[in-house]
């Protein structure tokens, strides 16, 4: 017998075992009578199936999926998202913002939501300060809101928020503080400024399974540093997105992988006594300073 | 301007983007120092990347995805797998069992496990009863195990096991019994026989986030009527399937793609008072046989 032949023919017949699989799992979604839902679940398989035929897992690592999956869902709770953590982590968040924030001309790029944002935080003055109380650097950080064609955008509503310099969140502490966050409105120039922190790096929440999982391949649960803006104005795409800190060693390795390299941006230091842009007393400590021009695209 | 130069410009920018998010994300595993992980990590993310690029979820659908995922983990317990029925209904067990269990000359073709196999079932010997009371039409099961090259296989360690006609196995009642499972060994001729029950068709758990998907994509929860077989033997590929009951209308919905056209067995319906081939009395009921000849692949 020709060994070769047989090996051809079991190879023939198991690709077709493996294909007609994923024919039978894609036409058990003819019925499905929402044609969007019918799309995604569609996709669904297609890619998880050539994921399957691709690695081969054995029944031994199908299982420890099992397990794994099974583990991010017993920690999520009302406090603890670890499927979003999962999603973050394997840039899934990240590409899912890239899909629907499309390149426009020079509109500027956005990246990864948090799960640091709240709807509610306190509105600020032209000039005033987002810390409320939060330790860290003071920065002084300035900019302008225009369309693609350079006009300027008045009554931009502008979030910003922020980590203090232990990598916190207020809402990460139990005390209700309102800190490191606020929004503020763009002037009839589409200029804004406000002292907020020089952002610090801070590691997303590793002591469960994602942070197991982290470890285990070899990466760092750490974030690079970074400042949260949301803008938003009547007629344009609703902006999210951060700054990054120039010279940060964590740029390469931010392991959500919302760095862009448009978002870095130079928080130039100034030594403590320097004279601040506003004449604001620091009290001889030493303060940032950084320029962040955003750019809208219209509505779609 | 030219408006379609910008569109293409814009596109180019766009799939640069969501190339680039991959790449660094692939990379984000480069020190990963278990070779096999390394490889499942990147491949999964090759594989979701592209279904994220290929769909273009909003992010509102990623919400629901990431919340459908929280219900998954949340009704899992020790008793009930939610994620695994998952995987089942996305034919991804199914897959798994493909892959390892690759097409060899004439060797019977596996399917999937189930989550009601039991370690210590009771053995019988040849011609004896695996239903231990479990209610059901009796069925007459004979069959011989064999090499692929025709030679008897002694001794082969066979264990059955199926749901009662009211679609339950014995785990799934509170009242710790044993029925409708049993282990069996083959003669010196690789014969077996044994009494079981012809298989019904029953669904499986749908009162979850898997049964709502289910119904929300027009997809029926039931399993078709099997009987479940793993046969194990010195010096072979142990060898897990079922069989299926030729005529019945779910064939083609198994909604866990178990189904193999090779699986399909003419369960053969027999009047009451024929007699039956042991010449046991089954007191006026009506009965079936059905003749399986397992072929088991050499070890790897």
């Amino acid at each position: 017998m020709n060994t070769g032949v047989i090996n051809n023919n079991n190879q023939a017949r198991q690709a077709l075992v493996e294909e007609t699989l994923v024919d039978n799992v894609l036409r058990s979604f003819a019925d499905c009578s929402d044609p969007r839902l019918k799309q995604i679940m569609r996709g669904l398989v297609r890619h998880l199936h050539a994921f399957v035929r691709d690695v081969r897992p054995t029944e031994a690592e199908w299982n420890q999926a099992i397990n794994f999956l099974t583990e991010v869902g017993h920690i999520t709770d009302d406090r603890r998202q670890e499927f979003i953590l999962l999603s973050d982590v394997l840039g899934i968040s990240m590409q899912t913002i890239n899909v629907n924030n499309t390149a426009y001309k020079n509109a500027t790029e956005a990246t990864v939501f948090g799960p640091f944002f709240v709807d509610d935080a306190p509105q600020i003055e032209l000039g005033g300060d987002i810390s409320g109380g939060a330790a860290g650097q003071p920065c002084w950080v300035t900019g302008t809101v225009k369309d693609t064609e350079g006009k300027p955008i008045q009554n931009a509503r502008i979030e910003v928020w922020e980590a203090d310099e232990d990598g916190f969140y207020d809402v990460q502490y139990d005390d209700k503080r309102v800190a490191g966050r606020a929004h503020l409105y763009s002037n009839a120039q589409g200029e804004y400024y406000f002292w907020g922190l020089t952002p610090t790096p801070y590691p997303i929440p590793h002591d469960g399974p994602v942070g197991r999982l982290l470890t285990a391949t070899g990466r760092s649960p750490m974030r690079a540093s970074h400042l949260h803006f949301m803008v938003a104005a009547a007629g344009y795409r609703t902006l999210v997105t951060h700054i990054f800190v120039e010279g940060d060693d964590l740029l390469k390795y931010d392991t959500v992988f919302g760095v862009k390299q448009s978002l870095i941006k130079d928080f130039h230091q100034y030594d403590k006594n320097t004279a601040t842009p506003d004449n604001r007393d620091l009290g001889h400590e030493t303060w940032s300073k950084v320029n962040f021009d955003i750019v809208l695209a219209p509505s779609e």
